[in-house]
């Protein structure tokens, strides 16, 4: 017997039928003899129809206390739900609000973290052999104000009950079949993960933010949560997420993502002196402008060029950083330039194969397309290049790296079997 | 300055639009000088959504913890609008749930009595100069269960708040201009009440139950809250409950009520013997059936006949309690009848007038109508005809007593003038 969280996003429990189906799934995993803890988003577009109601009656952004308060009625409404389906179908079940099941998070309101659970209660349900069905996405205070976790949050509550519950595993139960090599619509050949590192699972966040949030996977790294990403809808494996992944396979490069929200800037003609590169980058923090990829062109003629990216929305405010500094750093134009696109490849096992960064310039510039920026990282390395054939490079790199479905690993880059 | 609670009755938030106008009229009490306690109920129809959807998950009555945890997230969606409503229009607010508001009941689901107010949020807000919103109809028991408080739930809470925070008036605003001398529907010159006692109110519950519930005036009087009925839709005043209402108008009767939900159960031919009366009604109470009136004939030739009131839906388990104790109580025959109702006349000052009797008897009697059953209590007097011509009697009685609009009250019966 093991003790484990599921947990069901909000298009799993949309309606009355989906509902059902998902406590018989939850049944079935109780009757297979494991204690279950299941942790469940508001329905379908409830959220939406909340927020859509506060605006009829709120000028602009409503009082984040009071939004609070109202959002967390989503939740809700499913575990009550839940738990009567549960009920109608013959087994115990006991639904919990974030406060009665103990979660505790910081007096934010929108976007609390977690500070401390006590799961006093669901212990004390499992104990008398319910089903226990935890709200997702809330918590309450120290003083008894009721919070919500932000983006991703019922993920994170899954992982944190899980971890504070000593869980033998989390499962998140998801629309898709598990987390993949890259995104499905892009490459059809794109290849299901057996299983991931935290790590892997992090940079990869933005082709997995959909499945998984990145916070969530953060957390489960912290307390070593295994995690299981698998669909609601089928009986089929899933993907593992955990710290140590098999390299059994030899897969080096796991996977290919990309992203489209990005800017370059480039200062030409920066006069070399000290602290150049802090003057321009503390400006824009105080800004909250956050950076992506830096490059520094070398020093030619006592000055260099630097580049950086941003996001798209940031550009103007960027700009009128730099023009606000330009006297002081005595650089002759800045600009920026859009329609680019930065391509990563992540794996836990790039930092022991030189040949893997060789592969992806190879394969880019074999497609005659020229890379804009590098970027490297231990487990990943990212090329801003011209957005307009995103797609063929990324189905060129994921035939290069062995991740077709079917294909054979790519076991080491070129210039590693030269 | 004073400090008041206002409860809103769902209809008078169904909708964005009102919910701006209740925001409204407790701003104008704030700026009147007063500090605002608001007791709201679930918006509109959303209490009976939230029942649908239950209905299509469970098969039957859905486990009552669960429901309460259900239903329960109508009126947190209304608290927490009506505040961002008072935010939107420039005034301080904060939400509370009933836990939250310290509102502590028994551990029972679906109609929980309050055991315990612990008013500490709600002082410190108000003296933070916060409208304070709390949720109507909910509570927590002490573990930490939500629960419901049943029907009416919503101004229990609010007198129970009043109570608790020792306020000077507790206000419960509906959708009609207070209470009446009878149903306007029925009697077109009924009279709006300026004021009435607790003890009338709580017997003519069934023509005030749509706007203020029994079990709220019961822990009015209990409390000694000062409660007023009124529109929230205009201005007028309204109607007083309190424990002294004034004779100055010399109203001895101030209202008439009816009820259509009478079956009269008639044991002939009852053998006189000590403890007959005991048998019969211990067996109905053994059921959970409630026995209205109870009138016994005089004893003719060593037996006699007992009639009793019960509710229409009643009449099989009545009789089939009866058959059981037949060969005990040693009766010839048990019949029941319906086509019935129970026209009742109510006021504190009916005591004191003798004539008041006369007057009901005189009246119904004029109409050539007979009068099956009678019974009096200090302060109503209850009279069960043939409900065919119910319109005209109450119309008849109404004027009878002076309570058509414009007309002089009654100061006394026939009797008296004689």
């Amino acid at each position: 017997m093991s003790l484990i969280v599921m947990k069901f996003g909000g298009s799993s429990v949309g309606d009355a039928e989906r509902m059902i189906r998902v406590a018989k799934r939850i049944i079935a995993r109780k009757q297979q003899g494991h204690q279950c803890v299941v942790v469940v988003s508001a329905m379908g577009d409830s959220t939406d129809e909340l927020i859509d109601l506060s605006r009829k009656i709120y000028d602009g952004k409503p009082p984040a206390r009071e939004m609070d308060m109202l959002l967390s009625t989503g939740e809700q409404v499913s575990v009550a739900l839940l738990s009567m389906a549960i009920h109608n179908l013959g087994e115990q079940a006991v639904s919990f609000t974030g406060w009665q099941a103990g979660m505790v998070t910081e007096a934010i309101h929108g976007n609390a973290r977690i500070s401390e659970i006590n799961p006093v209660r669901v212990m004390e349900a499992l104990a008398n052999n319910n089903v226990v069905i935890v709200a997702g996405f809330q918590g309450m205070t120290e003083i008894g104000e009721i919070t919500t976790l932000g983006r991703g949050g019922s993920d994170t509550t899954a992982v944190a009950m899980a971890a504070a519950i000593k869980a033998d595993i989390c499962e998140i139960y998801t629309d898709v079949d598990g987390i993949y090599s890259t995104d499905p619509r892009v490459v059809k050949v794109a290849r299901k993960l057996d299983e991931i590192s935290y790590d892997e699972m992090l940079e990869l966040a933005n082709l997995g933010a959909a499945v998984l949030h990145p916070r969530a996977v953060e957390y489960a790294k912290h307390n070593q949560v295994a995690l299981v990403v698998r669909s609601s809808f089928n009986e089929n494996e899933g993907t593992q997420v955990k710290e140590e992944v098999s390299m059994e396979q030899g897969i080096v490069v796991r996977g290919i993502a990309s992203d489209k929200d990005v800017a370059r800037i480039s200062i030409i003609a920066v006069p070399e002196k000290p602290g150049q590169l802090a003057t321009v980058f503390t400006a824009l923090a105080k800004e909250q402008i956050d950076v992506d990829i830096i490059v520094q062109s070398g020093v030619q003629n006592g000055s260099a060029d630097f580049s950086f990216t941003v996001s798209i929305a940031d550009i103007a405010k960027v700009m009128q950083v730099l023009e606000g500094i330009q006297e002081q750093v005595g650089y002759q134009e800045a600009t920026s330039e859009v329609d680019l696109v930065k391509v990563s490849i992540v794996g836990a096992g790039m930092v022991s194969h030189p040949g893997v960064a060789a592969t992806m310039f190879e394969t880019i510039s074999a497609l005659g397309i020229s890379i804009n920026m590098v970027s490297t990282s231990e487990i990943k390395m990212s090329c801003v290049i011209n957005n307009a054939r995103l797609h063929e490079v990324i189905n060129a790199l994921h035939t290069a790296y062995g991740l077709d479905a079917e294909q054979q690993a790519f076991v080491g880059g070129p210039s590693d079997r030269r």
